[in-house]
This record gives C-alpha cells, sequence and structure tokens, in this order.
C-alpha cells in the first residue's frame, strides 16, 4: 500500500523528448491527486471518507430500469439517434419548472444546455470566457475539478479565503480592486471540500461588490438540493441573474454514471456555449437523457430526495457524533447543513499525508485537504465524505481513524 | 422555409459590446452550418439526405434493452456509481481483441480511452497537442466536425486535395517541407464528407512521408466496419503504430444515441489524454458503457454488422441507380465501397446553396459541399447520405432532387 502512496505523491514525469509534443497547456492541468486517492480507496478492503461519491444504496435503480425499458418501448429510435447539442427539450423544461420551486428563480428552457455532468459545463465555460493570462477567482479551499477544467485554458488564479459563512468579502474586495477579474467560481451550498454554506449577508455583500466589478460568476451547486436543515437562500443567479451561470447536476440527487448536469446561463453565453457543446462532443447521451426525463415525468423527484435526505442527515449526524465523543479536541469540525463532506483542521503542525499514509495502513481513506489549495497550504486540514458508508461500516471507520488522529497529534505535541 | 435558410446564410454576429466577454478562440470555431441544415432537414415534411446519421431501423433495439434489463438487475449500484476515467476495462479489453480480428492490430486495453463519440476524442487530441498557431493539416473537404473540435485550439489550418485514391501525396509532401505539420487529420476509410477510400499504394506512399517528417496522424474510423464490398486495407495504424492515434465509434454500428467512442493511443499520449478527459467530464457515461458491453457479451456483433452492411448496400444501390438513371449526365458520382456517403460534383458553375433552397422548397435537404472546405471552394459540390431513408422515400426524394437538378443546370446552361 505505501509503494502507491509514494508513489503517488511524487510529482508527474516532466517531458523530457527533444521534440515538443503537448501543448503548454497540458502542462499546467494539476494532476488530480484526489482520483488518484479514490482509485487506493476504491479497493474493497478499504473504508473510504475519500469519494464526494453518493452512497449507491440511494440510487433508484428499480424506478430508473422501468424509465429505460419505457424508453426502449416507445421511443428506442428516438432515443438512440443522434440529437441536438442543447439537450431534450422536455428534460431542460422540467429543470427550468423546478427552478421556480426550489430557488424562485425564472429560467426559459433555451437558457439551460445539457452538459456530461456539471464538470463539463466547467470546460465549456472555461473555452468560451478565458484566454491565456485572464483573471480567475476561487475559494480556497476549492473544488479542484474546476481547477482542473479551468487550468485548461491557462488564467491566472487568485484565492480568498472561505471562513464559516462564505469567502472573505474584504479579501475579494481587495482582489477585484487590484486585478480584472474576470469569472469568479464558487460552491455557496454545501461547499466542496469544505462543507461550508455562504450566510445571506455574505451573498448580498458579494453581489453588490461583484455587481460593481462586473464580474462572471460561475455558481456550482450540485448539492444544493440535499439539504438537512435550515432554508435555502437566495443564489447568485437570484440575486445577479444577468452575471450568473449557474451549474447543475443530477449526480448527487440521482446517480453519477448517469452523467448529466447542465448550464444555465443567458441567450448571449449560451448560443456560443451550444458551439463549443457541438466541438466538444455533438451533444449529450441521448438515451440518459430520455431515462432521466421518464424517471422524474412519472416519479415525484420529491419523495425520493426526502428519503436520500434523510439517509445522508442520518450518516452526517452519526459521524459528527462519532467525531465528536472519539476525536482529539484539538481537532475542529466544519458542521453542514447538506451536502457530503465534512472538513477538519488538525494542529498547526500537523501534515495531513503522513495523517493519510498511517491511515492506509489501517485500511482507511480520506483526501488531505491540501489538495484543494493551490498554494501549498492547508497541510492540516483533511476532507471526510460522509456520503458513501453505511453505518456499521462508518463507524468502524471512525472509530480507527480517530486511533490513527489521536496517535499522531500526541506524537505531535511531544515532538 | 425560405427565412429560415436565409438566416442561416448570414453569418454570425460580432460581439460588438465594449468589453471583451468571449475567449479569442470561440470567435475562431467555425459555425456548423450542417447541423443548422439537419435542424431543417429534420422537419417531418422534409426528406433529408443531409445528415450522416445511421438508419433508426437498423438500431438493435430489443437487444438493448435486453442488456440495460440486465445492467440494471445486475450491476446496477455500479452502473450508475461514478466510475474511472479510461473506461470500462471489459468495454476496452473487447474494441482490444476486436482491432486484432478486424485489421490485424495488437492494442492494448490501457492503450484504449472510452470517449462520448469519437468527436469527444477530436477535442481530447486537439487539448492535448495543439497550442495557438501549431500547423494541422486536412483533407480537403474535410469532416466539418473535426475543423470545429480543433479549432477551438487555434492552429493554423492547411489543406491537400482528396482525389480518388485518397489525399494527394505530392501536394502533402510540399506543405510537409514547407512547413512544420504538427498533425494530419484523416478519414481513410469511407471519407465523410465524399465517401472515398485512400488506396493501398497511396496509403504506403503517405506513411512513408509521415514518417520522415514525424507527424503525428489522427486516424478517424467510425465507418470501417460498414464496408460492401472489397478488403480491408492497412490503417496508418498498421502502417505507423507509434505515431498514429485511432478514433473509433460505437455510432454508426450500434446506435449515436449512446454516444460511445474512443481514443487508441501509446501510453505517451494515453497518460496525459486521461488527464484532460478528467478535466473535461470526469469519466464517460458508465451506464452505457456497461449497456454496450453487455450487448457486445450476449450477441454476435459480426451478425449485427452483417445485416446492417446488407441494408446499407442496398441503400447505396438504390440511390446509385435512381441517380444513374435520372440525374443529369453533367454531375459527376462517388461510387463508394461503404460508409453513408455518396459526393456529388456538379459542372463548375454551379453553386449548391441555390440547388439547396430549391430543394428544401420542393421538400428535399441535402449539404452543400462546400461546408467541408475552409478555402470557399466546393461550391459545386453536394454531400448526399444514402444512410437514413427506406426504399420509397429515398426514390420519392432522389426523383424530386433530379428534377431541381436537371433544371438547374439546364438554367445554368442557358445563362
Amino acid at each position: 500500500m505505501k509503494t502507491d502512496l509514494y508513489h503517488l505523491l511524487k510529482e508527474p514525469e516532466e517531458e523530457t523528448s527533444e521534440e515538443k509534443i503537448f501543448s503548454e497547456r497540458v502542462s499546467q492541468i494539476p494532476r488530480s491527486f484526489l482520483r488518484e486517492i479514490l482509485k487506493i480507496a476504491s479497493k474493497p478492503e478499504i473504508i473510504s471518507f475519500a469519494g464526494g461519491v453518493p452512497n449507491p444504496d440511494f440510487f433508484p435503480i428499480e424506478k430508473l430500469k422501468e424509465a429505460a425499458i419505457d424508453v426502449f418501448a416507445y421511443s428506442g429510435k428516438e432515443a438512440l439517434q443522434y440529437s441536438n447539442s442543447e439537450g431534450y427539450l422536455p428534460l431542460r423544461e422540467y429543470i427550468a419548472a423546478r427552478y421556480k420551486i426550489t430557488n424562485g428563480l425564472i429560467i426559459k428552457p433555451e437558457e439551460i444546455l445539457i452538459t456530461n455532468g456539471s464538470q463539463q459545463g466547467l470546460d465549456l465555460i472555461g473555452k468560451l470566457l478565458l484566454d491565456k493570462g485572464d483573471k480567475v477567482l476561487l475559494e480556497k479551499p476549492s473544488y479542484l475539478g474546476a481547477i482542473q477544467a479551468l487550468s485548461v485554458f491557462q488564467p491566472e488564479f487568485f484565492n480568498a479565503d472561505l471562513r464559516e459563512d462564505g469567502i472573505d468579502a474584504e479579501q475579494v474586495e481587495t482582489i477585484l480592486w487590484e486585478n480584472k477579474i474576470k469569472l469568479f467560481y464558487a460552491v455557496p451550498d454545501f461547499q466542496n471540500p469544505t462543507g461550508i454554506s455562504y450566510s445571506l449577508e455574505r451573498r448580498k455583500e458579494l453581489a453588490e461588490i461583484f455587481k460593481y466589478h462586473n464580474t462572471i460568476i460561475v455558481e456550482d451547486n450540485p448539492y444544493g438540493e440535499i439539504r438537512f436543515e435550515g432554508k435555502v437562500l437566495p443564489s447568485f443567479k437570484n440575486l445577479l441573474p444577468d452575471q450568473t451561470i449557474l451549474l447543475g447536476s443530477f449526480s448527487k440527487i440521482i446517480a453519477p454514471g448517469i452523467r448529466l448536469g447542465w448550464v444555465v446561463a443567458k441567450k448571449k453565453y449560451m448560443d456560443k456555449l451550444i458551439i463549443a457543446k457541438q466541438g466538444a462532443d455533438l451533444h449529450s447521451n441521448f438515451l440518459s437523457q430520455k431515462i432521466i426525463y421518464s424517471f422524474l415525468k412519472n416519479n415525484n423527484l420529491d419523495n425520493h430526495l426526502t428519503r436520500i435526505k434523510e439517509g445522508y442527515k442520518k450518516q452526517r449526524d452519526l459521524m459528527l457524533e462519532l467525531i465528536e465523543n472519539n476525536f482529539s479536541k484539538e481537532i475542529k469540525i466544519t458542521k453542514p447543513s447538506g451536502g457530503l463532506f465534512l472538513w477538519l483542521t488538525l494542529p498547526e503542525k500537523a501534515d495531513a499525508y503522513e495523517v493519510l499514509e498511517k491511515a492506509v495502513e489501517e485500511g482507511i481513506a480520506f483526501v488531505p485537504g491540501n489538495t484543494f489549495f493551490q498554494d501549498g497550504k492547508g497541510k492540516n486540514t483533511i476532507r471526510l465524505s460522509f456520503s458513501s458508508c453505511n453505518e456499521t461500516t462508518m463507524k468502524t471507520g471512525i472509530l480507527k481513524l480517530s486511533n490513527v488522529l489521536n496517535n499522531y497529534i500526541q506524537n505531535l505535541q511531544l515532538k
């Protein structure tokens, strides 16, 4: 196990051949250490708190199967043929209508583009908006997939610290005054990796700032519908509709293997996004679009969501309880009211990679928080996902992890 | 109908706002006039020879349905979960094994990346290899989707004429001596848009030239398995395995709505292609990968291919016969031994857009060949797809088109 991990921690090899084969941009995409950890974490002998993956027990397998049978029986020829780049219109209508209920947003179906998960949305937005050297503001820490997707287009990244109530508005304002920031990428609800949500006050304050500076906001919201308590807060799309591009996904609320997400953007962006989508892969999987739509048409999504939210809430509660009862008091924890993640902050001197090595030896995996920082910071932080374990596994795993962590911190203090 | 067409023929609007919103690259992606024509062509009152779409009557709907039921029943949790970026290993093993049978190619599964149709392969290859200003050689005419996908990365395009036996080797050699061409994109078997296949001699001659100049060959082969007569010829991947990146797809041989293709490349490319795939959309639709694999495992693909090849051959034969018996002798036709397309060359003075306008009024659609030229040439050419019509529709459509064409040519000669 150790060998794997040491191998992963090494920097990727540099291009050595005399002739330059690869594009400049390739060397700028950070390697996804996270996905490499997920490979280790996927070994059956490992209890994993690493992946931001939904609990497969919550997948509506039977109902999706019925939906698939329905599609093959009644519209097989259509579902298996080429389709338009924008996505299946009834599905876009469904998503548009749902935004009105969940967020009070008035979205037209033609403002929605169906993508291969929201990750593709990020790729298309990068293509559309970013020239080399354009300036992008991120939360610190930030979602690694976004950094990867946007890096391809060689922007210059800026970061402002994420606080308990959202990104630090003062830092944001300073950065915006000093730099022409083109795009701000954020996950304001149950953020990945921290689980933090922006407060109402912070949202309004930031909206004012971004409005003044005319910054495009890319608001990624894959977890918004997985809320355990509290009220839905206005999104940036509510506060600054013209300036905000919103990303959504079925991955967390239905299933990720079906790879369907969407981008919501005003017409001026959408026309060009569709051209970029054509170039990227013509259109999203049409069979999956038809299956998801048939599922949504024949089932009540809210009933499904109630069920999975209860499940995830139980898992969050159990993990928080186990941590509270067993982890050293030196470790700080976020208490998210939704989503899939908790965030641990160990004492300053700690190095989560060292903890991970010991944890993997005990058959436990998680993601060192440093992975989500671009400036090498966050070495003493850890992302734990409470989404993918059942009760027994979680108990075993967290108790083992508490031993590893508590011993590590004790040794650290003795040094 | 006329309004639609005139609207389409207009150039897209330029960005007029004071502030530059979009990336430089966006303005360089050619608008897909083809996909716009396909929108007209998809209207039920239109008989379309425009789309390069497979005949939906040939989709193995029942067997794919059984495959889907099988996947939901036995591996629903796995199929609906996140998966690896490379693609489902058993599917990659199947593809690798098939290359040995069909092309005598020894491909390792780890040299295969599953993509959202081969179109995404082009996007990833562009990302991987092309910096702004890098030089790319294309066939003239060339597949528009490739031009679109690669344009995003702002290369400089070069073209050499496509002859009856492949791209003009003399022109290629001159271009390669005068320019450091990084990448050559070609469809050597039953090319889109012309239906032309490279002769054995031409393949060997070109392989020598590309070997000498160390040009990367991107060989796109979506139609190779739809051969009606004649022997499979060695691909560039056979002739120059290290230098060739090969693209394949299930779109034409099984169904496009399922959006699965693949890239075959040596490890040095593959490692970085996988990172680019992660950034682009994490991984291809896993449910579809499992369904296709289950279909392939439980059915004999060759039996399916025999059936669809017979069908397409009949369609090609009928279209050729109708053209031969009805079209003006002034019109030259390619006679492809596979694939989906015929290519018409009208007298020099003719303008296929003018023909299209009249044809649409008669309820017939096709793609003006000019669409596939980057230098505005080919105004007197037409791509006809024989793939998507049944016998009766084809007869009606080709007879109507012959009236439009013959009248047009007669008037042209009177002018």
